[in-house]
């Protein structure tokens, strides 16, 4: 019998790559993908797309449900949800319940062992690139992590990136003549604030940071099992289709050498590490594109504190940071015992 | 009489600014232009460029020297220097030398009353605009700062910024068409790791640094004359035309509260403070063009440790990183007593 996964949302940006991806990255097992979202219609390919709310019974019919649509939609399915189902949501509605695991595979597998509520929460995007890149400091002791960003436009889903292109359309026509519903101002050839709302001066925690910002904080603390670690976050939009990166300062606790700590990433679970300076072949965003591991480079100590060093990520929001870890999870929920 | 003024490296894109700005930023001083370049010519307007080595009676006619071009041609019109002249280089060719000043006017310009070389350097761009935002916090004492930078690609010239727009020509080509002589890979839709040449793993000082990350190390230490400042940068391109944007996090010495710190760069000279949520305006490198204050918003308070802050800021790196904060340094020197 294959496995019967529904994909909800499966028009959004996520969900196409988690249609793309599953059979792959289910393999060895047989998948069928039943899929949702908020139209029905049929795809060009003849894949018939469903309505959540007309097809309960097809829904109850899955083994594992993958929601790559909002936090509402979460709550709904999450209310639906079977006692032999589990609950794959990449939204943000779970993420800091304390009964939802938060996971990453390479950095937190452990927290799949207990699945009270039968809801597994997929990380931020931004969150989950750089947890791979922190997992393996981790046995050093991290004091303290300073991270800035820098997002491609499709993390803001199809809407953004289609912004993103008809800007590129109209490129030689006068700013003022692009469309800015999305992004708020133009994106090409511009460098912005994250669009995520900023939280207000009076909020108890992460106070003017934006949602971006704060999700990076707190969902980093939840996966590393850190709850106290100092760790800052500032999240921009850059003029990029696809993958996110990051520069990334981590104190650690001791003084590790360079050729120590190359060695822990050249071997570090979902991490690539290209860094080859006779070469320029660094991380970079169009690197990162279309493949799940994280890329780390740039890695070097700080020039005044040994225990600090420096890295330049980058990582496929949309596969590691969305779609593919939401199928790495089914899948290592599959294979437990 | 009118001030004399050599522009070397006129037809660069530092030389051009320098041209369209001198009359405004040396104003209410008669200025007199006089333009080279490596090879002579006559521009549109009927404006003589003389090429330097035919035209040294020339060159020692003027009063100040801008070097808009490289190091090399520093060092050159260093050596031809008449005893009434000033060189204002805009080359790293003496930017740490000792017996040069370093100079940004708003930040540091007790420097100008010695210049024993009869040379003053002008700021690496990157360096320049941070230490605008530095200035502001010295008096609360600088405990540490990282930065992270989103560079645009008129930083690496003329031939930058036409490479960028050559791939912009091309955009609905394969990005394999795209021409990349000068960032070595696609830069639109693209975030890099800064080109500049990386340090050697066996440097004494800044080892796999880049030369731009070294450079916003050690001139800002210079500037604010913090020689032992903690501060560490990771220099990154995006696909902008014009404007260096950075992400930079101050641990000060001690708990300054947000209203202060607010007053603060909002009188601060040559600061634009720029942090509207509820309109999300903040800096952005497209809002910080063609103008000479930096941007400076996202002000908020680490939500760990109340003595670090986290900005975002924005400069138009033509001009406050080049020829704008030059002729404000002749401008000075002018009225100096």
């Amino acid at each position: 019998m294959p496995v019967k996964v529904a994909i909800v949302g499966a028009t959004g940006l996520v969900g196409q790559e988690a249609r793309r991806l599953a059979r792959e990255l289910l393999a060895p097992h047989a998948v069928e993908l039943v899929l949702f979202a908020s139209t029905p219609r049929q795809l060009e390919d003849g894949t018939q797309v469903f309505a959540l709310e007309e097809s309960e019974a097809l829904l109850a019919s899955c083994d594992y449900i993958l929601n790559a649509a909002n936090a509402e939609q979460a709550e709904w399915l999450a209310k639906r949800l079977g006692p032999q189902q589990l609950l794959v949501d990449n939204s943000s509605a779970f993420r800091m319940d304390a009964g939802v695991p938060l996971v990453v595979p390479e950095v937190n597998p452990s927290a799949l062992t207990s699945i009270p509520k039968r809801i597994v929460a997929n990380p931020n995007c931004t969150a989950a690139i750089l947890c791979v890149a922190l997992k393996p400091l981790q046995k050093f002791g991290l004091e303290r992590v300073v991270v800035s960003t820098y997002q491609a436009a499709s993390g803001a889903g199809i809407t953004g990136l289609q912004e993103l292109e008809a800007q590129l359309e109209r490129w030689k026509e006068p700013v003022a003549a692009w469309p800015t519903a999305v992004f708020g101002e133009p994106l090409l050839m511009n460098v912005l604030s994250h669009n995520s709302r900023v939280r207000a001066e009076t909020e108890a925690f992460g106070a003017l940071y934006n949602d971006e910002e704060w999700k990076m904080v707190e969902e980093t603390r939840k996966m590393l099992g850190q709850s106290d670690l100092w760790i800052s976050a500032t999240c921009a939009r850059v003029p990029v289709k696809r993958a996110h990166t990051e520069s990334v300062t981590v104190d650690l606790k001791i003084d590790v050498p360079l050729a120590t700590l190359r060695e822990v990433f050249r071997s570090a679970a979902g991490v690539s590490y290209v860094d080859v300076p006779e070469e320029r072949k660094f991380p970079s965003s169009q690197r990162a594109q279309d493949q799940d591991l994280v890329l780390v480079g740039r890695l070097r100590k700080d020039a005044t504190q040994p225990k600090t060093l420096h890295m330049f990520i980058s990582g496929d929001q949309l596969r590691k940071g969305a779609a593919s870890n939401a199928l790495q999870i089914i899948r290592h929920h599959l294979e437990s015992p």
